[in-house]
């Protein structure tokens, strides 16, 4: 899919006066990036308010739900080549009735809508998250947002909405996947060790293991493929390289 | 949360009335069946038509997500007490285009309604699943469907909609899960024998393992806690029993 960079030069005005997304529905994306070992999540600060959301947007009437997902993740933070997997729906009824900052970007814009206007009424917001290394170095303000920013996962700022709430069930929701999702990424070297594998999985999963416990765990599973010693100097204690099996 | 029984008594002209639905969004349930050895999927037969779907339905404007979800599947098919998990959101731009039932069940009842009529609009549906030991043994013909009946995943009749696509993801989603999904379902009785589990795995899975290997796995989950011998009157042979720990 060829991503269009023009849609987020839409202004606020522009977006209000859209009349072809659907209603009643949008799109936010939890992206989780791994770096040094440590896990952040990308955020975007509003305009002159206080408030961080994760990137998200609309969908148009005759676009597909996941060719919406990376459009709009690609127009608010400039990220492709992203594997997007989808989550969960998030359909509380009053899930933007709290922390709902568009009123406020409203008036200081000086624009009016009506109470019936499409932004005003109830959202369901379909959940999608990616692990990532991250790369991400610009920032790329829009009608929305000034600023794009990692935060560790467990200091957030003031969010919006029920994001804190679809950042957690995105992290909940990587850390059960996490055995087939680090096979594809690129989060590790083509060969690495068991050390270095066990770092990652500490952590994106906040805890810790014992060496020999998580060794026996990952070999059941079936995915390593062992290689020779990594050399280090000292071969006694040279530890094996490993890789994904690819399938 | 009380389900209430009186709403799967609207008739097909109230359903169209209806206009408290939030536009562009339904719900629809794979229930999936495990007895005797067999994984089965819970179908609904439209009036009158050729056709299957799986229990759905649309949402009311001040009605929680799952709330919804739960709602519909009782009043489709009288179930209750089942956990519902969602898995998917389905939203490709044309997925109720093809075989689609409403058209031909209106004109069937003789009810007119316009082009631009909600449920002629487009549907993003969110999918939930279950797994359930198979009890339902009842029909219950609603405005859209004059019969349940419990079908062999691997033998679908005609489906509605995008519904075999939303079975098969659901039916993969099940797999993904199946460990932690096993522990809190009641498929299995309290104490079991290695070979039961297996039996049920092999089953939902839908392949075979050797009995060594699988034993090796399960144990490395450590989801089970082994308790005496199950005496069958040769001691020798005897298996342990296991259940899963409670945590």
């Amino acid at each position: 899919m060829k991503l269009d960079d023009s849609k987020n030069k839409m202004t606020l005005q522009e977006l209000i006066d859209t009349n072809n997304f659907i209603n009643h529905l949008s799109v936010d994306c939890a992206i989780f990036g791994f770096h040094n070992n440590t896990l952040k999540v990308l955020l975007l600060k509003y305009h002159e308010l206080n408030l961080w959301a994760i990137p998200g947007g609309f969908i148009f009437e005759d676009e597909h739900l996941d060719d919406a997902a990376y459009r709009i993740l690609y127009e608010r933070t400039h990220l492709e080549d992203v594997y997007l997997e989808q989550f969960y729906a998030f359909g509380h009824k009053d899930r933007t009735e709290r922390k709902n900052p568009h009123r406020q970007l409203l008036e200081n814009k000086g624009i009016n809508i009506t109470k019936e206007h499409w932004i005003n009424k109830r959202f369901v917001t379909i959940g999608y998250y990616a692990l990532i290394d991250y790369t991400l170095s610009h920032t790329f303000p829009d009608a929305f947002n000034e600023t794009c920013a990692w935060f560790d996962v467990n200091d957030l700022p003031e969010m919006a909405f029920d994001h804190q709430e679809i950042i957690e069930k995105g992290l909940e929701h990587l850390r059960k996947t996490i055995d087939y999702k680090l096979v594809g990424s690129n989060l590790l070297p083509e060969k690495f060790t068991m050390k270095d594998l066990q770092n990652l999985y500490e952590t994106i999963l906040g805890e810790t293991f014992r060496r020999n416990n998580f060794q026996r765990k990952m070999l059941s599973l079936n995915i390593l493929e062992r290689h020779e010693k990594l050399f280090d100097g000292s071969a006694n204690k040279a530890p094996y390289l490993y890789s994904f099996i690819k399938k």
